[in-house]
């Protein structure tokens, strides 16, 4: 668990830089369903993911919402840290989707080593990038992709991403994810259903033909 | 047109990257309709406004449009060079909506310098957050709020823009702003008509009310 491994460019950092993040650095595990940030509410640090899964997500004033990206093992999440930049003027919600661990490195701590070191404020750009390049993806799906295609690729990333094809979810949480009303979710997984794409029962989608699905996603 | 003028922390830059920077910027002026950014198939660089207007969009694979933001006087244009992070992993296209002129850093001068300035590094974080601020902001738009809506506040901010109530805009154009078809517009645009908010003629959209279409746009 050294916070070494899990920082992706530590030899760039200077003895003292080191010293500082492996001194103020906490590590922490917490359970499945924990919100680990709230829009402006709270501003923790920088977490350096080192087993689990992390969902980031848009909230709706009426309380609905969308999937923005997911975060896994050796992922940084940047956004729990959000205060630091004056210029990040939107909200989101993260929060664990399974058990997760990682290292946790207080924003001011990690804020006053960026303004000095042209390494961790080049690094920390590519970490905006990235996030900022999937939330770009997303907005495209939105825009361009018809809700059956985006209904498809979910269903084929979540049974990868489970390792199961018999996914344990509701409508309401699929909805959730792809930001969309419940009852659209269940017409939509009807359709598939009849098309033996999947088998519904309470609580369960099974994916019966994964190759189909994935058809449908890229057409 | 002092560069000095135009970029924004040039007093926490070394006097030898001003020199650089000086050395190597140029000035240039385009006419409006100019495209100075097209997806990834140039990286031209950075682009500090002088005056005029530019518009960042989105295309799909069918041709269809979306705006993503605009770019005004004293604004910077991150995104003409986006080829020097490897995380970008997105396009867009650039155009000048109006005659615009601008100062224009050659990335690879730009890439160098930053790699070794913490306070450019910092700076560019801070512009990029902007931008995925108002990504963002749209993103939550086309998530949550209804066509009408999102109209109502176009046609506000174009009256705002263009410092008239005549507005010389087709309905396809307005599509390609919203990210919706031509006919879409043109439905809600009669809508419009109908309850004395716009007048509509050929090539051109009349404002009449504006106070009611602020009022919609935020409800």
């Amino acid at each position: 668990m050294d916070i070494a491994e899990y920082f992706p460019i530590w030899e760039q950092l200077t003895e003292e830089e080191r010293e500082t993040i492996s001194r103020t650095a906490s590590w922490q595990a917490v359970k499945k369903g924990t919100i680990l940030h709230n829009g402006s509410a709270d501003c923790t640090g920088l977490l350096l993911i080192c087993s689990g899964q992390l969902r980031a997500y848009s909230l709706s004033s009426e309380g609905r919402e969308i999937t923005l990206y997911r975060l896994f093992e050796m992922d940084i999440c940047l956004f729990s840290a959000s205060c630091m930049m004056h210029s990040i003027q939107f909200e989101m919600t993260i929060e664990a989707e399974k058990d997760t661990e990682f290292w946790m490195i207080p924003t001011e701590v990690y804020k006053r080593l960026m303004e000095h070191s042209a390494p961790l404020a080049n690094y920390t750009n590519e970490i905006m990038a990235s996030r900022f390049s999937e939330v770009m993806w997303l907005m495209e799906q939105v825009m361009w992709k018809s809700f059956d295609k985006r209904l498809a690729a979910f269903l084929v990333e979540e049974t990868s991403l489970e390792g199961s094809r018999q996914l344990k979810i509701t409508h309401e949480m699929i909805g959730n994810h792809l930001g969309s009303a419940r009852e659209v979710v269940t017409r939509m997984l009807r359709y598939f259903q009849s098309e033996g794409m999947v088998r519904l029962s309470r609580g369960t989608v099974e994916v019966t033909d994964e190759k189909k699905l994935e058809e449908l996603s890229r057409s």
